[in-house]
């Protein structure tokens, strides 16, 4: 299609101490680690850096998947397989929009034909990964370094790889929380022992990891971290009132989700809790005794997993801290001789982009244009680490197009995207370009706004 | 050797609801389930009868067996192999010992030489299966069965299934806990589901259980539900004081079990919690995210494992209903809407001999008479279903002799016995044997407390 292609080198993984491998095309990883794809140097065309990724979660549960999922195959209308939705799906919707400008052929793709050998209405530029799902690592580093030259003249950026709320009205996301991943260790001795023989004497280590794991949520699931709640602002008045229009109905959503086990059912509580408030979620305990049966033994080391979800305002560092402190200070007061040790890493910052700018008119005018309704403006409690990244790194405000219905199939159990939102999105970011264009090379407002954006991440330092 | 031997029938084993599959004899189960064997009918001889298992636990940690495991190795002085202390060693300890009392000829077994070409002092049974391991299913039913017949003659069982509190002084027990196992349900969704999108809208299982088992145990070790403690015997003062007198050293015994955290380092007090008091042993949690990485999902149901360690006079059906009444009141007061579903399975009560009786004066002269010196008399923290089974259906004294040293392997790790405690057990045997006899057909204090027995295990109900 004419861009310029070139691969970036994101260093090295440390595997074990003092031991590391290079990220850069392995065996292990076949594909290019990052993709940097150039089109146009047009000055008096906005530049846009549109974001993606290539790699996907497992395959979870194996038994959930009719289809086979590294084949994209459509029942009744939706496109099943890994990916489709998270995020090689959107990442070729854009491929297909920018087609579509160039196309001076008639392309038949699922019965959408199209011609308009037209200019691409901006310059483009593409970013796109294969590390995602396991944190991008060396990534912060390559932007640092990209600053001086793919990132330079960056005008705005989007990103579809969030989704919406519902599966009728389509969204423009502009919140994302952040998230800091912890791993407890409590070990207690060296050997796993027999719990007749010793059971009473001993503190056990998995006796001291639930009662840390319990003292972190409270029963009506407040984090009881201290300072925890210090930088979360208050919500919005107007912001809570937008919540209450949102096409979302708690009863669709319990069912969807098949839970029985809300804190509240009322609209806006629902989404306060999701979208405005830090959270803590308890993922697994490992090393203890969890494949079938009944053993009668104390195992010797545990480790407990959870993370904390961070809303704006909220430093990642600061609050790891804290974390860290409490927990510490929790098995202090405990008493017990078991040995504590706890390993933080964050994997993005919260981001909340200002819906005012350029970048995000041009996105709901899209929206609107191609479905013809006026679209949700919405947060989603996931993080999307290259978000706020990129905000930094660039200076420019990014945009969070999703293009696929919420299903909550996108990290376990069988992904799909119906072929309507598929086309609806290619449609919606052809649209979007056109509409940068029209927008003129730059708002001035936006143009204020970056002293700002440039101050903004200063508080969210890992 | 000129035993009658006869296969017993143990029943099915519920597969699953409504479907089960024979105990006795299967392909799963290559090994008669239960071996009956009698030699002797002599009535100027006492009848005893000698219980054991031929099954063994798995081979774990596998990386922990220098030796193979189903091989007998014998390692500077110490046999190692699964079973050889448990309990296949001092099963075939028993047969030696009434093999060389038969012997006419010269044995030569690891250096040991024996010809004696005596009577048998009593009449032997043997009652061995090859479920001990897996809580001996349809046992109890079979030896209400054989009540009629094959139990009926029986004077005394002797049961050589534990070890020694140490390395160098010859233990006799007379005390054994129950245990009740439990596993705990906590159910919330059909579907694991993202902790980003839907994180702090959600109770989450995981949290529900942590609490429900963060709330079984106080900081020092102390069972929290309510009534565990009320049928508790008071320790008695010389119990105590022979437990300060045991061959056993708080800092050998740290250094042993390589932990860190002990509820207290003095001798009489870890004895105490081992043995004299109720406790809780978590094991682990099934079905969260166990395995190696950082998954953001929340698990839809998790399972919970623990259990429950009886002292004697403490009813396990009465604290099976104590613990779930306990915990789904811990559950209500969280107001959780998760599923909470509480299993729990009995594999053994409490045991307490009484040691003044004629059985246990004969393993205490027998240990003293082979080791040339005074056994300790203790007690174990394991259970052992058969003896107190065996107690109530034989309505007999039962007497464990433990042979092979404490080393804590027997369930996790490379298990031995020392080829001295081999050796020496089998002439422990063969004493007792002898002993048993010198003492007479029945004690009048033995027959006294026949009734005593009988009203004894209707305390244990299950």
């Amino acid at each position: 299609m004419g861009f310029e292609i070139c691969y970036r080198n994101v260093g090295d993984e440390d595997i074990y101490e003092g031991e590391s491998l290079p990220l850069h095309p392995t065996e292990r990883v076949p594909l290019p680690f990052v993709l940097c794809a150039s089109l146009g140097h047009d000055l008096t065309k906005r530049t846009l850096l549109i974001y993606g990724h290539v790699d996907v979660k497992a395959v979870t549960p194996q038994e959930a998947w009719v289809t086979n999922p590294f084949k994209l195959t459509i029942v009744e209308g939706r496109m099943y397989g890994r990916g489709v939705a998270d995020d090689k799906g959107p990442l070729l919707g854009w491929i297909n929009a920018i087609e579509a400008y160039m196309a001076s052929r008639i392309f038949n793709y699922s019965k959408l034909q199209y011609q308009c050998n037209m200019e691409v209405p901006v310059n483009v530029r593409f970013l796109i990964e294969g590390g995602e799902e396991t944190g991008s690592e060396g990534l912060p580093e390559l932007l640092q370094e990209m600053k001086k030259d793919f990132l330079k003249d960056i005008d705005c950026v989007a990103i579809s790889d969030s989704h919406w709320l519902n599966i009728d009205t389509p969204c423009l996301t502009y919140g994302l929380c952040g998230v800091i991943y912890f791993y407890v260790y409590v070990e207690g001795s060296k050997r796993n022992l027999h719990s007749g023989c010793h059971g009473g004497a001993i503190q056990e280590p998995l006796i001291d990891l639930q009662a840390l794991m319990s003292s972190l949520i409270s029963e009506n699931g407040k984090v009881l971290i201290p300072g925890v709640y210090d930088y979360v602002r208050r919500p919005e008045k107007e912001e809570l009132e937008r919540f209450a229009k949102l096409d979302f109905d708690p009863d669709t959503y319990t069912n969807q989700i098949q839970t029985w086990a809300l804190y509240s059912r009322d609209k806006v509580e629902i989404l306060r809790r999701r979208w405005l408030l830090p959270s803590i979620e308890i993922h697994g305990i490992e090393k203890s005794f969890d494949s079938m049966g009944a053993p009668t033994l104390i195992p010797k080391e545990v480790m407990g997993k959870f993370s904390l979800r961070l809303v704006p305002d909220q430093n990642p560092r600061f609050l790891a801290n804290r974390v860290k402190c409490y927990l510490e200070e929790v098995h202090l007061r405990r008493c017990s001789g078991n040995k504590l040790r706890i390993k933080a890493f964050s994997d993005g910052r919260p981001f909340l982009a200002d819906q005012s700018c350029s970048n995000y008119r041009a996105a709901y005018e899209a929206l609107r244009h191609v479905w013809k309704k006026e679209p949700d403006l919405i947060r989603d409690g996931a993080t999307i680490f290259m978000a706020g990244a990129l905000e930094e790194a660039t200076n420019r405000d990014v945009v969070l197009i999703p293009i696929s219905e919420n299903q909550d199939f996108i990290h376990d159990g069988p992904e799909w995207m119906s072929v309507r939102n598929y086309i609806n999105g290619i449609k919606v970011f052809a649209t979007y370009l056109h509409k940068l264009r029209c927008l003129g090379l730059a708002d001035p407002k936006d143009e204020a706004r970056k002293q700002d954006l440039r101050l903004k991440w200063r508080k969210y330092l890992w």
